[in-house]
């Protein structure tokens, strides 16, 4: 299904699987933030995108409840970072998804996410 | 100064002082995700902006470490999301920044930060 | 209502409200770790319970689903710590409590919590 | 070394090495909430402590900034919990942990943490 903010940033779908989602994104010059380095947001962007895929990938909807992002380590223009969704824990009305962030292979990030599941 | 990623989403400084800054994000319809709702990284961009904003107001550089977000109530296109951030404490080389967001002073998230400060 | 836990690391309720608790605990030498400082978790305990007592005050059954802490200060044997949780939303079956904790009215940490409400 | 307050729950060191430490916790009655439930308090002293000594595993004296913590699954009284904490990350002063909660296996909480290295 189409994700206009994914489109706006550049955010691409490599893999989708039940409860698992792959996404990359390359960071561009409009990425910046006044410092000049990529803005934190849009690393996040990256990682919830992969979040909101795997956790809707069983066809139920689901949305955000909680986050939580560690920066771990700068990135730069021309950069493709990866994040790599994994469901840790399903029961309930309720779901947790692990994501690493890395770049080339190395943890540049790590995003939690807790959805709130609209089973009946 | 020109922060490009958040004018690439349109988010507004609306008020900075030491420790504190005010910023505003319109949701238009290239912030929607799948599911025809504002994308949780949008309304994040939004906190994380204020974020920076406040945690650097002092002049020294101050980059994210950690960040968690709790998302409270669903926000449609063209809501004006207001991110209020304010230091709640410093000591040596970190800082926390607390930044609700609101919607017509509804409160719709919750950001909390922490940021390492390059501090001598 | 009895709380062994809280019985067990001398946590006393000082006051409760719809939505509102104030804890408090003294740090004792049992509840150092091996450097010799308070442990993370007799901290955490302290607002953990504010968060449950505030989160249950409804008379509703509430359950914690996600947390965060940040440590900002270094305690000693011998400070009484308050947690003060307050209730900052509440919608359909999750609600949200902030909690602050101080030594002597100086904030040492911060906490925020995420419940599911058993509510039809 | 000693750690009164993991000797106060009866938190049990079972494994140590280079950033990574497995502790275990049984619960018992006194560990239990106003709701006859283990306190979130108790399982979260638990993940702490595998914190904790993982992150000091190097030598380095290293203080908690940030913590967060899913509940997942319900415990009870009788169950030996197992919290194995693994580094996920170091650079500069600072280094991450994720610290699954396990009960016979199965996932009951999850725990991500950051600390402040005292490094030159």
């Amino acid at each position: 299904e189409s994700d206009p903010f994914c489109e706006k940033l550049g955010i691409e779908l490599v893999d989708l699987g039940p409860g698992t989602a792959t996404l990359e994104l390359t960071v561009t010059e409009d990425m910046l933030n006044f410092h000049g380095t990529p803005h934190g947001g849009a690393v996040y962007s990256l990682a919830d995108a992969a979040f909101a895929a795997a956790s809707n990938s069983h066809g139920t909807t689901a949305v955000a409840l909680e986050t939580n992002m560690s920066y771990l380590d700068a990135v730069d223009v021309g950069d493709t970072l990866r994040a790599e969704a994994r469901e840790t824990h399903m029961a309930g009305r309720t779901a947790e998804y692990q994501i690493p962030v890395t770049d080339d292979g190395d943890r540049v990030a790590t995003f939690r996410g807790r959805v709130y599941r609209f089973v009946d």
